[in-house]
């Protein structure tokens, strides 16, 4: 897939925390498909979820994903319904058998999952950064794990606060035998999974994987059957793995998209790196340029541990904040979108997912120098 | 919306049950703005659903429906996600209180709703067709409804077994004064909703109203505010109306091109007709020229009382089936898509729902004469 039509540099650059930018040739490809998918006479909208065309659709983005993020043969691919949120229910529905799961706090959305199987479980705080203010990831051997939790739950990158995990913990090493949940919904594809260390991560599609509305999961095997009797069918982790994902109609446009947006991380590179290799070179680079100029600024500053900031999600703020709406206003003129921080952090946000290309942070950072200076 | 660049007639006609045919100058808008939406800078898929362009893409696909499905104030319509199937336990777990809820069964859409509501109610059976192999709705004036029903649930078109209410019972009429539940899935926006006599219908949209993976709810306000503690936030019902559906991210895309189909519809006439009514009267007028050709056939035969067949599924059968595959491929050929019949019935199924022209249907008919002639 390469660009076409549109002349490079016309599109301007949107740092939306999710529903996200996509990939221009993605866009282009699905625009050039849209009435005819390979000769078929069908949009994919219009294909029968049983049918052949959709499946062999399916059927290659479930084998790219897998490709893209190095899953073992010992772990399913769903594609699903619900979005994150919808999962904060699913997994508990499914994993957590009634008993105990324990919960590690580190932003809004760790605190949410944690509200959420309090409906199914006895959902415990192993540990929380909230005396942090969620500047900083609380230390591993302070983790208080439950002898007898059904599963641990983390967001490895927190959207809203822009707190990631550099690596997974190794809850073995921990003292405990329990799986390991990871919410990865803003950060899938941007590095790679030590699958060693997971049971199950669930992501919503809408910031690094394609639309809104297509939700993956990808469990290990050992995790399908304990479902409560109350989980829906629809949302039975067995029950959609049995049926390669098609028990219910799948959100078969998202999936399409998902599949061509693979497709496209399959064949990036940076020097000898491909795909998920390359796209965190990449991303190590757009992060760091980024922090770095807000590091070096006294205009601008980001309040998080420089140990655990998010390489995807970049909230700073401006030392004077009555200067925040003509920030974005002129950002906006710049062709720079979607700046807004998030309500309950405030300031400025710049998501900068795999779709963003390193152009679009040096106009970011441009921008903001040139902001800094006129305004100083 | 006018038809672009693709000549008339090229595009084969599509009979899939769903996802099903989308109209061809919605495909047509959806591609030519798939890079910018009105001068936005982005695909409507990267837009962050609490955007002001999202924001009134969302509130007219609203007003839309509304206006064609005649939709009264005091009912609040939803964009939720999970299909059919999963309102199959979002229903009960929102309506039923744990208490007892009614089904009439009349094909395979009612009897999974009805085992799936057993997770979480007591679900009855208050009249079924079985004995007739779903062939005739059981008349209302036999059902045995409960006292004390949190609600009673019809599959209003049965989309495999090619069966329609020609009409919505009065439950107060019949002695209850539980509300209807309908699942309106395979004929929304074919025909009008008596809402004076419905408490909620649901329906995915992938048969009539835009792609998979959006579920349209539209449920009276009384109703709202009852769930169990087990409904997990995002299949709230009286979160999701809090919240304008977007307490999580809704399917943006999904809500964007059933928001396009509405305004097709809209757009629709037939004599002095618009909207519904005019694909009402095209409706009548496309199922009375399949079901009369085949009841004048001795090659082909429906199995369905003529009092309620439904006028958007078509089932239908060769009288002699070792011809089946014969009549698919040359159908293909023919450019007529995706007849094979639900493999729980047998046979072929023409699904003919609004976006399937008259002439689609013409085409049809033309060739099961000319495959009836050559095969005599």
């Amino acid at each position: 897939m390469t660009q076409q039509q549109t002349p490079a540099g016309k599109r301007p650059y949107n740092f939306s925390a999710g529903p996200a930018a996509m990939p221009e040739a993605v866009l282009q490809r699905a625009a050039a498909e849209m009435l005819d998918w390979n000769g078929s006479g069908m949009s994919v909208m219009e294909m029968s979820h049983r049918g052949k065309e959709f499946g062999a659709i399916c059927t290659q983005a479930e084998a790219d994903i897998r490709t893209l993020l190095a899953v073992p043969s010992h772990f399913h691919v769903l594609f699903m319904q619900g979005g994150g949120l919808g999962e904060n229910a699913i997994v508990p529905m499914n994993l957590s058998r009634g008993k105990t799961a324990d919960f590690v706090i580190t932003g809004s959305w760790s605190i949410k999952s944690h509200k959420e199987a309090q409906r199914y479980c006895a959902a415990r705080i192993a540990a929380s950064n909230a005396d942090d203010q969620h500047t900083k990831l609380p230390d591993p051997s302070t983790w208080q794990l439950a002898k007898d939790a059904s599963y641990v739950h983390l967001c490895t990158n927190e959207t809203i606060n822009g707190i990631e995990f550099q690596q997974l913990p190794d809850l073995t090493a921990l003292g405990s035998d329990a799986p390991l949940v990871i919410d990865f919904s803003s950060h899938v594809a941007s590095r790679s999974v030590d699958w060693s260390r997971v049971g199950l991560a669930f992501g919503g599609a809408q910031k690094n994987l394609g639309p809104a509305g297509l939700t993956i999961v990808v469990v290990r095997d050992d995790l399908l059957g304990h479902a409560l009797d109350i989980c829906p069918s629809a949302f039975n982790y067995k029950t959609v793995a049995d049926n390669n994902s098609m028990y219910n109609t799948p959100p078969t446009w998202g999936i399409y998209m998902a599949g061509l947006t693979f497709q496209w991380l399959l064949q990036q590179t940076e020097g000898s790196l491909t795909g998920v290799a390359a796209m965190e070179q990449r991303n190590i680079e757009k992060a760091r340029l980024l922090y770095d100029f807000i590091d070096g600024s006294d205009f601008y500053a980001n309040r998080i541990d420089a140990s655990c900031r998010s390489r995807m999600n970049v909230p700073f703020f401006l030392a004077d904040e009555s200067r925040n709406e003509a920030f974005l206003a002129g950002a906006r003129e710049a062709g720079l979108l979607q700046l807004k921080g998030h309500k309950s952090v405030g300031g400025m946000r710049a998501s900068i997912y795999n779709a963003m290309p390193l152009a679009g942070v040096q106009a970011l950072v441009g921008y903001m120098r040139e902001f800094a200076r006129s305004h100083a």
